[in-house]
């Protein structure tokens, strides 16, 4: 016997309780982004691998999922949708009425060794604003990553969004006369601030001209707060989010191409896990594209956020609420006698037309069985083609009641008991 | 300046006109499934090369998009979900009750050479039934794919299902003394039929001891209906939808792993095109995962059926009718007086809390372009907040009827504006 097949290590397999999950949280973010007046588009899998390298260099080409292609190419599957984002907006800026407001949900990949919350495949939610350089994009889109945190049923004790500015960083470096060549690599030693060693942190700065107190020092300094991040905090107070944000200037986000206002989304339980984050990146739509427009963008995985909802009792609530009438069926329709197949198959046939979800039994089965299979797919209701043939047996499987109907008053039978219910099945 | 980025040959980018298209198919695609009670699932865009070549040989590496990863793994972006849904349904049989009634929607690729119809990447709707031999699933697979035609605007003007049967063919083959080991070889003959010359096949056909007249007769004769085929066509009878399906021998399907009943609807006007197809694959969970499990499946592409919908006055008109109330707002906020942005924004997050689709200017713009700005994201109502505040004057943009609210009742009124529609706003 040949070996058994299995899926390469870091790919994940959605059975469909698992694909349950993932569409639960899908339904959130485009119910989240719809709120907010966003539009869906989607960019390829796979680009060019320069279309990554171009912003951030070379090395990035280690953590990326690159490979060349028939045609040789040097080609990526997508880390992340930000520089698609670019590319496509500065190819058809003229088409659009600024600011644009985009989201979009799609596969993104990592070439690294598979960990716990670390696969080679993720899903992520991607919200931008592009054509306006005002703090009120970058508030509008920290308000929906506070709002897409409350819909999933998070409160003010589960997380909070911690908010920096890269400009103070470009402050002080100018202030310490350092390299701007090196700035990046000296952001990466702030990223680091929380989960490093003082002593480590204290050797890395060595060649900066500057020390952990004197940073610590700047950070925790009154003007440290921008004037833009100032306007920030004074547009999430008028909107009643201010409580949810704090200033936090350790804060920088890993990816060089940001240019302002930058912010992560905590768990405060585990404080060092973030779950979402986001920033301006006002210059990238040039360099990838040739074409002068800011920007600023949000975005969430699907791997953290789901452990946290599930280790969060409000949020889990709220999730098993959903999988509990997830792909349920209105109609089970039983085959009590063969001989009316026929006449089952017609009937299953028109509930179907008028919107109804209904299975049957494909191949003859005990009477018993057939109604474990509708419990077991979560039938509201069962019809039952039996001996009596032209009567039929309608079950309300919630309430227990049954009432026998003809064909002709079947679809109004089923509609009545499945309206009967406030909370209808949700395929999302 | 650095030269511009461009997408891959062959890939495509989604701008949110033509996402809402995809999205318009994939809700469709879901809400049919949903209605025969199937269940969504999904595996990984990368598998490991041989789960496509263990069936069909190491020629299909010609269309592959395959190459090898860092890992040194022979690696190929999925060309289908079927060995996939193969190996998972394998891997984890005994945790289901069978039959498995599943469906997934996702992306798909190949490397060809990019022509109409034919990009490297394409979208792919699936559905599959597991665990059931009889013809019964085939027919409720090809009802399902005759109703998703239905569901699209298509009528039997404009489609027409061709069903065939592998077995038919095993027979001749046998009749024929073929070699077994040449079937595949001699059954592409078959499934270039009506697109090749006749004198091309006829050369083909030497060395398979049968001609072109031997194969039209066998086609045509009335014992050429399987009984197989009978029960599906009875099936489809006793659900109305018999008309639907023609029983065309010259369908064999590409893929190696097609067992029994196999089908394609083809769309009439240019009648060379299938939309969609499937067919029954009872070896292939053995193969690849060891499991003993009969199967059959349908699936449908993206790209040609959008061309079918485009070129279909009926099927046109229902895609535009979704269109003209895709991601429309119920309210664009109005900040007539900058001195009540503040107050504005407050309500912008009020209605956004109680559900409303919301905008609003994020910079300073006159009132006459605000409201351009309301009627170009297809805004249901306006409400302005100017020198009259707290009076706020609420807009029925469909109506144009105008009214004076207070803060406090803006909510319920723009609800009783927005539910006056019948349609509403449609973001799937």
């Amino acid at each position: 016997m040949p070996e058994k097949l299995k899926n390469l290590p870091g790919f994940r397999d959605f059975y469909p309780e698992t694909c349950a999950e993932r569409n639960y949280l899908f339904a959130k973010w485009r119910a989240i982004a719809s709120r907010y007046g966003f539009l869906e588009y989607e960019g390829p899998v796979l680009e060019p691998t320069e279309l990554y390298t171009r912003k951030s260099g070379e090395e990035i080409t280690q953590q990326l999922f690159c490979f060349e292609d028939k045609g040789e190419r040097d080609v990526s599957l997508r880390p992340e949708l930000t520089p698609t984002l670019a590319r496509m907006a500065a190819a058809r800026q003229r088409d659009y009425k600024k600011p644009l407001r985009w989201f979009s949900i799609g596969p993104f990949f990592r070439y690294e060794k598979p960990q716990k919350g670390r696969g080679r495949e993720f899903y992520q939610f991607n919200a931008d604003i592009l054509g306006e350089p005002s703090p009120a994009a970058d508030a509008e889109l920290i308000a929906l990553s506070i709002d897409l945190m409350l819909s999933l049923g998070f409160t003010r004790e589960d997380f909070v969004l911690r908010l920096s500015d890269r400009h103070t960083w470009d402050r002080f470096i100018a202030e310490n006369a350092m390299d701007p060549e090196r700035s990046q690599e000296f952001l990466a030693i702030i990223d680091k601030w929380e989960r490093e060693h003082t002593d480590a942190t204290a050797k890395k700065l060595e060649g900066f001209g500057t020390t952990v107190d004197a940073i610590q020092s700047f950070m925790d300094a009154p003007h440290a707060i921008s004037d833009n991040l100032k306007e920030v905090q004074a547009d999430l107070e008028a909107r009643g989010l201010a409580d949810y944000a704090e200033v936090d200037l350790a804060v920088v986000r890993g990816l060089a191409y940001y240019t302002g206002t930058v912010y992560e989304v905590f768990d405060i339980a585990k404080s060092m896990r973030a779950v979402a984050g986001g920033g301006r990146y006002d210059g990238l739509l040039k360099l990838i594209g040739g074409a002068e427009m800011p920007a600023t963008g949000f975005a969430m995985g699907d791997v953290v956020i789901t452990d946290l909802i599930k280790e969060t009792a409000q949020a889990e609530r709220q999730l098993s609420d959903y999988l509990s009438t997830y792909g349920a069926l209105d109609v089970y329709v039983i085959i009590a006698d063969e001989a009316h197949r026929t006449d089952a198959l017609g009937a299953v046939q028109k509930l179907r037309a008028s919107g109804c979800r209904v299975d049957y039994p494909l191949a003859p089965m005990k009477v018993a069985k057939q109604f474990q299979a509708a419990e077991h797919m979560k039938a509201r209701a069962t019809v039952l083609f039996g001996e009596e043939y032209p009567e039929l047996k309608i079950k309300d499987l919630a309430k227990r009641e049954e009432q026998t109907v003809s064909e002709s008053q079947l679809p109004a039978a089923v509609r009545d008991i499945v309206q009967s219910d406030e909370i209808g099945p949700m395929l999302a």
